[in-house]
């Protein structure tokens, strides 16, 4: 008990190494640190939920990074307490994260006011998101006011990451053809807010047509909301639109805190969580019995061919476990 | 064995009461059924999978039900078998599907090609998707060269049926604002047409202005693609659009058929099947264990209000089942 209690004190007093080592805590997949992990967790709950948790995607090459630095340092420059989370399932796999992270948001990493932590690696998607959700509120927690969590847009982390955040802004380059592709169908329509990136220089003409264009789709997909998302422009390079991405962000989020809108989203949101969670606790059980992932591998080429009913194929895979 | 094996035959040869009986026996969920349901879909399933699947999706009023009705007319009349499934999980709270199928689709309903099943009722998600989907394996088998399945617009059934069909289309009424809202966030981005209805009469310049915008929007939401969704308008009191309708969809699925895309899409949607079944029943064993029920919901409020951490009370309401 003593230790878990010494690291609460600790990150309760914005003790910044005391805040890493209780996310590798809570991060962990070593059985004998669920325990310390959750009580660590219990005992802070009540100093949570007091920052704004903003969501950022896009595809690679947005410049996602160089507008957390440049955003973030302005937000720690007001005296703000700035977290950066990064949910990346494919990290492990390149190995590119680890790297990345210490060339880029480079002044930012130095400021006091900011903590950036890189993505806690591949793995399953529930895990890295839940243990992320779990790393925002030690984040909260150690007296940060606003946490990024930033996401690459091409897989379902996005959609992890919407359902954890109390606002969710999609980046878009000037050229929006090429890597709108990347981002997964659905994205665009869960956005927040918009924001047409790189709008500078020999782009800013380019930026410009894309935002009025992503302004009507906006307009079209949300025309029986009361205000459709904004779309905003901005650059990273000339530090132009950041500030007014910032106002929206504020106005919005304090609308939806004094309408009661954002306490409901995120009840429903930590209520989908515990489901989620559930289920794949559940479905981990089922894998940890024996033979029961190379059953499950095996139905699913079954299945994929036609050869067997997918209803079918999972009481087969169900019936060994339910007699084991 | 023998009366699943005559049930299959009848179905095979085209026998509409023998097809409505294998639709009631996958439905059910009396446990005594499941077995027979088992064997009667294990056998046919060399026979299916011939059909054009289409999901059909609209806010209520949007005139889903009229223009199947037209479509389905002109689908029968030039020789197609069509049957026509409904996928609404609150039919059983309202009971309204019922009473309303007596009434609409009227002529169709008389024609000797069509088979229109009304909607299972409500149920869990999972089991309502689920069921439908061996019901369009047994229209299949019995012969039918289209399965249309419709579903209203507001609720999570949409994202079931675009996993389980070849063609998803959306369906918007000419003054889009009051019924996109109804539409849930991300579901006109997995639209393969949008079909702008009630395009006649003083709606006309309203349809194609509805059309006009929503083709602008669906242009950018799939700028990187290499066509972008496809936006008619139609009417069906007037019987315009209905045709091209047809063509378009044929086109697509003809082309996706072609390249191979079909396939893959097929196998991907029944191995998605198998994962989701598998973990819906393992959370229904889970839910079958003294008590679990209950104290998952207490979790939820815990998590709702703020009293718990998600992974937490999930793992309080799993201890007992681990132990137990």
């Amino acid at each position: 008990m003593a230790p878990s209690n010494d690291l609460a004190n600790s990150i309760l007093s914005g003790n910044r190494s005391a805040l890493a080592r209780g996310i590798t805590l809570v991060e962990s997949r070593r059985r004998e640190d669920f325990h310390p992990a959750e009580r660590l967790l219990s005992g802070l709950l009540p100093h949570c939920g007091n920052s704004l948790r903003i969501g950022i995607t896009g595809a690679p090459g947005v410049g996602k990074s160089t507008l957390i630095e440049v955003l973030g340092m302005q937000l720690c420059e007001a005296g703000k307490q700035l977290a950066v989370l990064a949910v990346d399932p494919s990290s492990s796999v390149t190995g590119g994260s680890i790297l990345g992270d210490k060339t880029r948001m480079d002044e930012l990493s130095r400021h006091a006011n900011a903590f950036i932590r890189p993505s806690p690696g591949g793995d399953t998607l529930g895990g890295v998101a839940g243990r992320t959700q779990e790393a925002v509120l030690l984040c909260e927690a150690a007296g940060h006011d606003v946490v990024l969590i930033e996401t690459i847009g091409t897989g379902q982390s996005e959609v992890a990451v919407h359902n954890m955040v109390d606002f969710f802004l999609v980046m878009l380059s000037p050229a929006a053809g090429d890597e709108l592709q990347g981002i997964k169908r659905g994205v665009m329509e869960l956005a927040d807010a918009v924001l047409v990136h790189k709008a500078d220089g020999d782009l800013l003409a380019a930026a410009n047509r894309t935002a009025q264009q992503c302004m009507l789709a906006m307009r079209i997909l949300h025309s029986g909301d009361e205000s459709p998302p904004n779309v905003l422009t901005g650059s990273s390079v000339k530090k132009t639109g950041i500030e007014e991405l910032w106002q929206c962000i504020e106005r919005e989020v304090t609308e939806r805190r004094n309408s009661g809108a954002l306490a409901d989203r995120r009840s429903s949101q930590s209520v989908a969580w515990l489901d989620r969670t559930l289920q794949g606790a559940l479905l981990a059980d089922f894998l940890a019995t024996p033979n029961a992932a190379k059953e499950l591998a095996a139905a699913r080429e079954r299945v994929a061919s036609g050869a067997q009913v997918a209803t079918a194929a999972a009481r087969a895979v169900l019936r060994q476990y339910r007699e084991g």
